[in-house]
């Protein structure tokens, strides 16, 4: 069993990368199967869903990876605006560290139909984007914003990176980041001063 | 010579649309001949660089047509601000009206690595978002805005656009829009007090 959630859990892992550098169609079966070096039989064992049961599975792990990684961001964060700064940092060094190569996890599932030709996988993309939406939404209100704010400033965090992960690959250039980070964090900035003198009134 | 124009025209506004629906791979010729109607000659006949040529086109008329858009909104926009309240309320609006069926017509050549697979691709998503980018830059100083903060303001509202087409869509809501805009809105308005208030200086 050990074995076998290992190989699974190897292919899930193969089919996060290959989607987020070629995106869904161009993933095939046997290039998860090479670079996983999983057994062919492994496909249906695992998979009984097939190719579109791999990809909702790599995108949830996608997006509890982006979990993760948003909370322990916000170890380190005193205040919304520097949870922000945090996140983009690192999703900036990833894009250039990669030769301006990965992208999401879990777009490709959108702008390539799938989540349209399939309920499965459209539930998969609106659950998955919801999960990182929502943990940053979670994390501005502990840090002192307003419930309201906070998800305009979540809605917000998670378009601009989505979009500047887009640009910044296409531009080869981390300006996209740069630029939607100095905005996000602004906002970040007003919506927290805004809170913290209305406490003190 | 119109009529040959004419089909070939026809043919990359059917590619456009269907790449926006779906993407690049997904995106066959024999699609694009149906959409548009055009003879099965007119493939190698317009398209002598096959389906790559096919895309490039598209994803010109794609930033050409977003040129035009920004254009007219800058028509009626007198400030920074109000030209990103334009441009977003267009993009969400067209995106609701599509049934959030309508993503990016560029965005999936990059997503897709076929901008990292031929030279050519990548040099047009290169060449196409910093048209559209230039543009928003350009008008921003027209409006008054410091050269430098057009930039970052243009850099971030074109990824924060590119991001709301995809999480709108996956989560088949105009929040994500209209988040972004809340963030954008604010930054322009704040660049563009500046400005003023150091012209007044």
């Amino acid at each position: 069993m050990g074995q076998r959630s290992d190989t699974k859990e190897k292919m899930v892992q193969a089919a996060k990368q290959l989607i987020r550098e070629r995106g869904y169609n161009a993933t095939a079966f046997s290039d998860v199967l090479k670079l996983s070096a999983a057994p062919r039989g492994s496909v249906y064992f695992h998979f009984p869903g097939g190719k579109s049961q791999l990809a909702r599975e790599a995108a949830e792990a996608h997006a509890h990876e982006q979990v993760a990684i948003i909370d322990r961001a916000a170890d380190h964060a005193p205040s919304a605006a520097r949870l922000v700064e945090l996140y983009m940092d690192l999703g900036r060094d990833l894009m250039v560290n990669s030769g301006y190569g990965w992208g999401c996890g879990i777009a490709p599932l959108v702008t390539e139909g799938a989540s349209q030709d399939s309920a499965e996988v459209g539930e998969t993309s609106r659950r998955t984007f919801s999960e990182i939406v929502d943990r940053f939404a979670f994390h501005f209100v502990l840090l002192g914003v307003d419930r309201a704010e906070a998800r305009v400033l979540a809605d917000a965090v998670m378009a601009g990176v989505e979009g500047a992960m887009i640009t910044s690959r296409a531009l080869r250039s981390p300006a996209p980041y740069d630029s939607i980070r100095t905005v996000l964090v602004r906002y970040a900035d007003a919506v927290s001063q805004k809170a913290a003198s209305r406490k003190r009134d």
